[in-house]
């Protein structure tokens, strides 16, 4: 099966998934933001097979996600360690694991407690804040095309989604069961 | 290719990716969130083969994260909206959006613009803050197994992966080019 390419579509969603999105690799990042940086700790731990962590490894530093290095300590392997745009991931690997622990948890408690170092309180979870610093839900904010935004971009926030669907005549060929 | 499983990994991210994580998966979410509601809308916008879409649509349902109601307006036809669980989701969608305008952005400008309804402001970046409101970076950021990890977790995060890359031994075979 070929697997399309999100790589022309001009979307800020888009570009972060053609980067990140693929099949291991935020577990992968998941594990470099632990520490991790040899392959044979990576394909250990994760039990991912050889050949997919080559090319998760490949694109990841390809797309300056991941740097790869000669090891200090041994000239003979190679060590991954986030650059500061892998290391601009977090919030979205943050915010993850605060919905995996809300809505798919573990009936024994957190699998993992962040904290901030300064203080060793609870970090707050990850949300969406107002430049004053309240917190947004999707109802309360607006998205507009920008000046980089295409038609796809323009047409799925102008057209009113949910007025179409009553108001577009039935097409010939209907799917009674979608 | 069969796709490996995530199902059975006690981790927040693996879980959430489980959910959420195929390809294809969050630009459907990222078009509900748009009001986007009827397959053929979805398949027309997206350009997605309608037996993915099927499968992305019947997995996202299955999972709670979209519900599925026939048409107010057309007994026949179905609409496709984001439950709570699913809203939640919008911290994750929102930190790609800001990664990917950051990261791969459009010489253009902004594809896409966020604003606080309220007062017509921009929303702030996605940042992970403590609980006194300081953003913090990684490297600000503890991580410790909580109750309910399990030994991946509690070696990933307890292990001196650094150090482990100088002290261990070599292996007979050894990858020169990892």
């Amino acid at each position: 099966m070929t697997k399309t390419s999100f790589a022309k579509m001009n979307c800020a969603v888009a570009q972060t998934l053609e980067r990140v999105g693929e099949w291991w690799t935020m577990l992968i990042l998941r594990n470099a933001f632990c520490g991790m940086s040899r392959f044979d700790d990576f394909r250990d731990h994760l039990g991912i097979a050889s050949n997919i962590l080559t090319l998760r490894l490949k694109k990841l530093t390809a797309a300056g996600i991941l740097k790869k290095q000669r090891s200090a300590n041994d000239a003979r392997s190679f060590e991954y360690s986030l650059t500061s745009k892998g290391i601009e991931l977090y919030p979205i690997l943050i915010a993850m694991t605060d919905w995996g622990e809300r809505w798919a948890s573990n009936p024994k408690g957190p699998r993992i407690i962040m904290l901030d170092k300064a203080n060793k309180q609870a970090i707050a979870r990850v949300a969406v804040y107002s430049s004053s610093g309240n917190v947004l839900q999707p109802k309360d904010i607006i998205a507009r095309p920008g000046s980089g935004a295409g038609d796809d971009i323009r047409t799925l926030l102008q057209k009113d989604w949910r007025r179409t669907a009553t108001d577009k005549p039935a097409k010939g060929r209907r799917h009674a069961n979608r």
